[in-house]
């Protein structure tokens, strides 16, 4: 059985659908029949709870086999011990797939408890997501598992918004730690990064990372896929399914655990070991999964790779409005296995000549960076950045914005004419943005970048980040001899 | 003569006051007009320019020597051949301070026109600043000759707030790059983080790092000197100044030039030798001058090293609600030289008693990271952080208060809780906060930390890393015999 049930149902029952406003059971039902009244989520949605004869306006059912209806997902959120029998009901109705949300498993040591659960699943050939877990977030169907309110009231009656969704989008998010998963969605809303789906697997009795990256891999609407790790069990699996998939779309690893301490950390939280951290990276290696460091990067790359085309080498242009930025740009870039190349023959000819037509500034710099001052107007951008395109020296290009120069009139403007170029040129190469500051000059501007699928980021360094990993993603294809039959079928996630 | 004038002036002349209104010589008189009326600028201001008779509103003069009064600072705005002999005209004036704001000298190769205006300001004892630099922002006098308007009017006739001003507050910015310093002015606002005094000093003719670092060395509103460098030509004397004044308080330096070809993407800059970053890795070290990678943690290792005290050693307690992330802190913390250990003995013992009474969860984690689970409640993190804080055992403690979990009902008022141990505790040991995201509920969570003087920062890893930065300058001044003297006079910066 596929595990399209979890994010697509026709109808899901909620079996342990509390009264209690606080209780997960009664937030899961809350916000799948909220979705289902404004019309987010086309599934039908039945309350189980024995003690209840309505919740929310919804009539209750004693158990799932009183639903009158074909149910093709179970959302459990009963006590640990009664979770095998509740798993049993849902065999008998002919359920295929259950979240599993409640905890007191192999976590906290009840590994015959979880057996149990898999026992039965098994009999009825019932796919499980979790136990100890929060499920899934599939914004583009409205399925939402996460039992965490979008607002919290305080105890002085303020409220604030707390736990938004992030939009529906192209990222399929795998993530070991639930508590990661909710935190990442809040910074994932803020950073406007849109999800494909987001689904935290718990202790993964059964679906697990090769399952899941085997799914989104398929999945037409996932253009990169990020995973939260701390340990893998399946670790040949996982990286025998990743190696086919990356050869498809991108996937983005953050491990946790990488030094001892961590791992013991992993192991409290967890009960799985981490394992040795060189293992890993050796294994992500060869699967063509990129790594992600930390956290922002870990979104920051997901944010690149979904946008942009994978670069066809290492040889980066910047170009720039303020030096300063332009050196610390090239430094980060080098640093992370760019290659900043010097400007010469027919590239610089064709600048030295924008700069004797009076186009570009007698004091720019045309060495790479290509440094425009702050006299930078939105033309000198354009005409720099298409010489750059036709370049055969150059195949990736970070364009330094900073809206506060004088020169840059309208910064808007300005990102809406890359955009523009980057379409003309089919996204023949690779471009990376950035503007600094949290003005609304800077919001706006890194705004209009990322709508046109020109990822922006607010300091040199980060974006410098990403184009190596574009790089980087770009070379394993090449090595793989996939490049150009991967590019060739790329497209803009428009 | 010292540097007070160019930060507390009695009276400012802008030289090049132009009529104009997108000129820098425009937007200069007018900001500091509108201070004077608003009473942020104390001093007086007046216009220089010979062609016009007044400008907004006010009296004009066509020279320097027509003010009909003191003056202690001239800006001054004039196209480069003429500066000599403003700084002539200012000489005999008897101005002893001015910033030289146009640029067209050695940054270009007119190094003779720089000998010129150096020769002219030594015969009259008049210090300068710059010249190709934008100036000086001090937000607690209203000196303000950054050039760059706050609003940009776009081409659709949208205003927008574009190079915002940070408040007034205890970092003392040195800029190299004009540009960079602008851009991180928006930053610096948009993170809330206080300014003493921001400097651009261009192509520093006459004051540069070390006569700056000197002056705020012993300004008592500056707690942390921040530098961009891309070149020291006074390496030495930057050196030797630096190593007095990071006994008294911290030095952070982010050099750019790191690479071959980001050096030679400074020279093309500045015209200035980047030099062997081996060399200046050392000398920082010597000095006692803590280095920030990349802009990011330029401004973040600021916030921190203004509001927490150096940390006596290198062991971290992490107090979590999510596992995850504190997996995260522990290996950042380690791969940055700190040490997460395993809370034992007597710390150990009075967390299990917190256990055993049911203060804290049973499934709760103990050996460090402390994991409350999503169950945590800010009664929990303030047992423990007690504990931790009377601990022998550990140095410091990051608090990782992700405001999603259901178990926290009220961020804020957890924030506060910590806020008010740390006072207890009369700020004994750092204390580093994170709260992931950018809900209502995570920006006001992380506002509440920062106003209560714990910094706090929205991913694991940036926190790890000033906690990293806050031990290795401990480490340097207990090296130095330094530690204890410098937290006797430590006080929080209130």
């Amino acid at each position: 059985m596929g595990l399209r049930e979890f994010f697509e149902p026709e109808s899901i029952a909620v079996i342990g659908a509390s009264r209690e406003e606080n209780k997960p059971g009664h937030v899961i039902f809350r916000l799948l029949k909220e979705n289902r009244d404004n019309g987010t989520l086309k599934a039908k949605v039945y309350p189980v709870n024995p003690k209840a004869k309505e919740l929310l306006g919804e009539p209750c059912y004693p158990s799932i086999g009183d639903i009158p209806d074909k149910v093709s997902l179970a959302v459990i959120v009963v006590p640990a011990p009664i979770v095998p029998k509740v798993i049993e009901d849902c065999g008998k109705k002919g359920v295929k797939s259950a979240i599993v949300i409640s905890a007191g498993f192999s976590e906290v040591g009840n590994r015959r408890l979880e057996e149990e659960l898999l026992t039965k699943a098994r009999k009825y050939g019932i796919r499980i997501l979790g136990p100890n877990c929060i499920g899934v977030l599939n914004p583009w169907t409205g399925v939402d598992t996460i039992f965490l309110p979008y607002f919290k009231v305080l105890k002085n009656g303020r409220k604030l918004l707390s736990t938004p969704r992030p939009k529906p989008g192209h990222i399929a998010f795998l993530s070991q730690s639930g508590a990661f998963a909710t935190a990442a969605m809040d910074y994932m809303a803020g950073e406007k990064l849109g999800l494909r789906a987001l689904v935290s697997y718990g202790n993964k009795a059964d679906v697990d990372e090769a399952d899941l990256i085997e799914y989104f891999g398929s999945d037409e609407k996932t253009r990169t896929i990020l995973m939260y790790i701390e340990s893998l069990e399946r670790g040949r699996k996982v990286i025998e399914v990743a190696s086919k998939v990356t050869l498809r779309k991108p996937i983005v690893a953050l491990k946790a655990g990488r030094t001892k301490a961590g791992v013991r950390a992993a192991a409290s939280h967890t009960a799985a070991l981490a394992g040795v951290d060189e293992i890993y990276e050796a294994a992500f290696r060869k699967a063509g999964i990129i790594r992600a460091y930390d956290m922002e990067q870990l979104f920051d790359l997901a944010k690149a790779l979904s946008m942009q085309p994978p670069a066809k080498g290492g040889r980066v242009a910047i170009v720039t409005d303020g030096g300063g930025a332009g050196v610390m740009t090239t430094d980060e870039c080098e640093l992370n296995g760019l290659i900043v190349p010097e400007l010469t023959g027919e590239d610089r000819e064709k600048l030295e000549k924008l700069k004797k037509e009076k186009i570009i500034p007698q004091f720019a710099s045309l060495r790479n960076p290509i440094d425009l001052t702050g006299s930078a107007t939105s033309e000198m951008y354009v005409e720099s950045i298409e010489i750059l395109m036709e370049s055969k020296n150059i195949d990736l290009i970070i364009v330094l914005a900073l809206h506060q120069v004088p020169g840059i009139e309208d910064p808007i403007e300005l990102a809406e004419q890359v955009v523009k170029i980057q379409r003309e040129y089919n996204f023949s190469k690779p471009i990376v943005a950035v503007d600094t500051g949290w003005s609304e000059a800077a919001v706006c501007t890194r705004e209009t970048f990322d709508e046109g699928l020109i990822p922006s980021y607010s300091t040199p360094e980060r974006a410098a980040r990403v184009a190596a990993a574009l790089y980087r993603y770009g070379n394993y294809l090449r090595k793989k001899g996939e490049l150009e039959n991967y590019l060739k079928k790329w497209h803009p996630a428009i």
